[in-house]
């Protein structure tokens, strides 16, 4: 078809040549999208897709379990600089290590999905002490399987792939994700379908580890959040609980804090959080449902700008305790054989006051008339 | 010469395409073989030699050890469907996973050598409980060394190449492998020497993981196999144990079992086993030596399709206990320094009614009057 | 510019083909280097930066944290015979192996540098029994970043990179290096640079694993080193404490046998060590700090040649104790936020009796008229 690029193939020039039917299409809708192969040091290997459509550019990180590494608005950088400079191919990401905490070696987008077995902090056996769940889980290291990329006749660019945690015998369940972005659109959407694989039924967990540092982060910065409840993580971050929704500058030797937080939703449960600048002039937002992403973690890490200035909006199914805490609060998803869970999630950039001011105004008409229940100390329920 | 085609160069185009006059060569004998490397996905950078010699065809993976893809006959797949959908490549296969589980991500061939300094079930360090041998050892996923393709002057192809497990100071074997076949033949024969390539004595093991699903396995499937000794693996398998020679359809939630038997041979060792179709038209026979694999498992996993409905016939230098057990029961090879252990393997695919029937009589002449002794439960020196 | 070539780039072709104004410098200093990808096997994608400054050359691996691989005066060989016959790619060394000595799988090199966040024997937590600290580090199986060569005007090449060892919230520290050579040169030089990148105190060691076998290591081959203090390892080292400084011909089943020593520096702090074979026109001389190097092991390993006959001379920051032990003694390297530690090593090929006979009479005169205190016994702030 013409306006399709298979990418998977065997054939190298089909991989990372468009198709010049495809091609047209694509520049009649004012759209660009290129596939590049990374050479050298830890990124030797790795696979980009990058979309510009007009203003807004984004890439999407086949081989990273096709993970947002970056945005970008005219001159503006959406995302952070992580000290670990990447994109990380997979293969120099130790998962396995003991610790558990050879994930941190990858971490460096701007929207990694946490999941699918399991989400949060490392879990080990209590009796044989092995590691038993890593930290935020396998799929952001996966690669994607069978990418296409699609524009439809009203000029909508869709990359779809699948990204699948398959252990015979033991987990089998896929990640089938669609990204769309149009011509103008300052964003882009996507749908995320967590698919049973086996005719077993399974659990599986999701969390949107969603990344910003500067332009937007910085000193007088502030998140704007529909919240009904928040409740610190831990005591440290308790200490930090009247601030939590504004930020410092960069300061060395901060030391994380995390405030877990359920969200009003409108009358079909659609939410979103808001990230802007102290000026007010720029912001970026968050968009999901509160039936498919019931809980939201808010992570503060404003250290100095070389350990990795950010702060992260993070949409999910649980909170980022170990795994078994969480299924005894009932957090992970069930599927049954062949079922499905869906989830869709948006990214907004917004360029000026108003569009800052109006996607603030979404936000607070959420909880019109309502005011937050902020707990002062972690909370048994929430908290491990 | 014009007769060799020698693949792991430094040369891209000399490792992908073949030199003229062996094509040459090849085509004068009815034979085709390509090499390609996959693009994408945990099959990313994994390399396949497929074989075609007429009506037979099959594909061997360099990157995986020199393990069987699939093989075909006509329109007929002989091999299974793995929900793991490889091949995958070894970067995505976690053996050092502390749990010693990893290799299940890459199981997905039709032949899966297991081995070398160990196979079977994972044994962990009684003190520290640290992993010591992973499930099925390292060698399924290490890669292939100097790969070259001969034709022979009466027309034999052989792919030779040398896959080797040398972690220094501790272990150095290599599996030196030969796979043969010629025009018109309905399988193929390997020939693997086990090399003790230090100037000390070693020891080893090796398993040949032979896995078929549908079509030849489906309902009313059955092997055949010249057993002289039976042994259920655990109280799961003993409950099966009447009908461990027949096959049913696929079974949501059906539980592995395992059956670890002796065979007779002939006067030279030889023997083999066979498995046909419900119609008994349709079959493969495995035809190796009781001297150099004296052990053999049939691993029965009539599941539900999707989790891969598949049956293994499993020739083996020993149970697939841990280590230390199979060693305690003197199941391991003995390799002086400098010596090797060869193991001849073939694979026949059988067609017809005729060629079914002539495969069974063979297998039921190597026990004629003996009864096989068969336990009724988990005997204490087969079963750790 | 006409003398720089960047290779770590997104496009192949310059990242494998020299610009031409580079190569019209390079050849006018009677200089070349070639930059190759490895096909097949374990040595699958590592590249190689080869230099030919007239009668030497030597292969450095941006693959594998810029180690030295090996080095060649006319036809002789300046390295040794490692079983494990890489180069290995770091995707086939599982240094998250719970055993934690996953790292003897790709150690094939003439110089391989062992840090930065730790060295020296493996390491486990003591309660839980899980690896803390994998034997001999990370960064020798880290690929490079920024590969540049260059051209001075005075016809001196220079391939410089950064190697980085960087866990998000854990560790960011990098190897900066530089290797230097001149057309004429019988050997190169090393100018490392260990950065703290983190705004936060942090802490490092580096050991250079310098490994020469045949045909300067053989029967009645010697080391010269300036030893003002010398030490057994263990109790196996002190029974061979007073052959120390020479070597026995390739020996079957021979124990490794390692020597912590103190070395005497010039008034700068200068000074070497050198292996000459038994005849005395060959030889190979090791240049170092005291100050920036206070530590030197010795390391004999005279077993058979298929089990990997060699020495290592190995100057570093400590002695390859496990971490924490040599984190009591003080022998970890403090670095301050945004500080570096240097660290400048030659090495050299001495082609004849006299340039011989001068090495060795620079080493003698560092310790002219002291004799050296001889530990006959392991000692306790210097053995774990």
């Amino acid at each position: 078809m013409s306006n399709r690029w298979i990418l998977s193939e065997y054939d190298v020039e089909s991989a990372f040549q468009q198709p010049a039917p495809f091609l047209k299409t694509l520049k009649s809708h004012g759209l660009a999208v290129t596939h590049t192969r990374l050479i050298g040091g830890r990124r030797d290997g790795v696979e980009l897709l990058t979309v510009n459509n007009g203003d807004f550019s984004f890439t999407t990180i086949p081989t990273r379990g096709m993970g947002i590494h970056q945005a970008k608005h005219g001159e503006t950088r959406i995302g952070w600089t992580s000290p670990v400079e990447g994109p990380v191919h997979p293969r120099f990401v130790p998962l396995a290590e003991p610790s558990g905490l050879g994930w941190l070696d990858g971490m460096d987008e701007l929207i990694v999905r946490c999941g699918l077995e399991s989400n949060g902090a490392p879990e080990f056996d209590a009796e044989t002490n092995r590691l038993k769940y890593p930290l935020h889980g396998r799929i952001a290291n996966q690669p994607t399987e069978d990418v296409v990329v699609v524009v439809s006749e009203d000029g909508e660019l869709c990359i779809s792939g699948e990204v699948r945690e398959t252990r015979f015998l033991c987990y089998n369940v896929a990640l089938k994700t669609e990204i769309r972005t149009k011509s103008g659109e300052n964003g882009f959407r996507i749908r995320d379908s967590i698919v049973n694989r086996s005719a077993q039924a399974t659990t599986a967990q999701m969390l949107y580890h969603i990344n910003l540092g500067a332009p937007i982060l910085g000193e007088g910065a502030s998140v704007v959040c529909p919240a009904v409840e928040i409740c610190p993580r831990n005591d440290h971050a308790a200490s930090g609980i009247t601030d939590w929704s504004t930020y410092s500058g960069p300061t060395d030797g901060y030391q994380e804090q995390v405030y877990f937080m359920q969200f009003a939703g409108d009358e079909n449960g659609q939410t979103s959080a808001l990230l802007k600048n102290a000026a007010g002039d720029q912001g970026v937002s968050v968009h999901f449902n509160v039936k498919q992403l019931p809980c939201f973690s808010l992570w503060k890490y404003t250290a100095a700008e070389q350990d990795g200035y950010v702060t992260g909006l993070e949409p999910a199914t649980n909170y980022p305790n170990p795994r078994s805490f969480e299924e005894k609060q009932g957090r992970v998803v069930q599927l049954a054989p062949g079922t499905s869970y869906d989830i869709d999630l948006a990214l907004r950039f917004h360029p000026d006051t108003a569009s800052v001011e109006a996607a603030e105004k979404a936000i607070v008409a959420l909880t019109e008339g309502t005011e937050a229940k902020v707990h002062r100390m972690p909370q048994a329920s929430w908290c491990s």
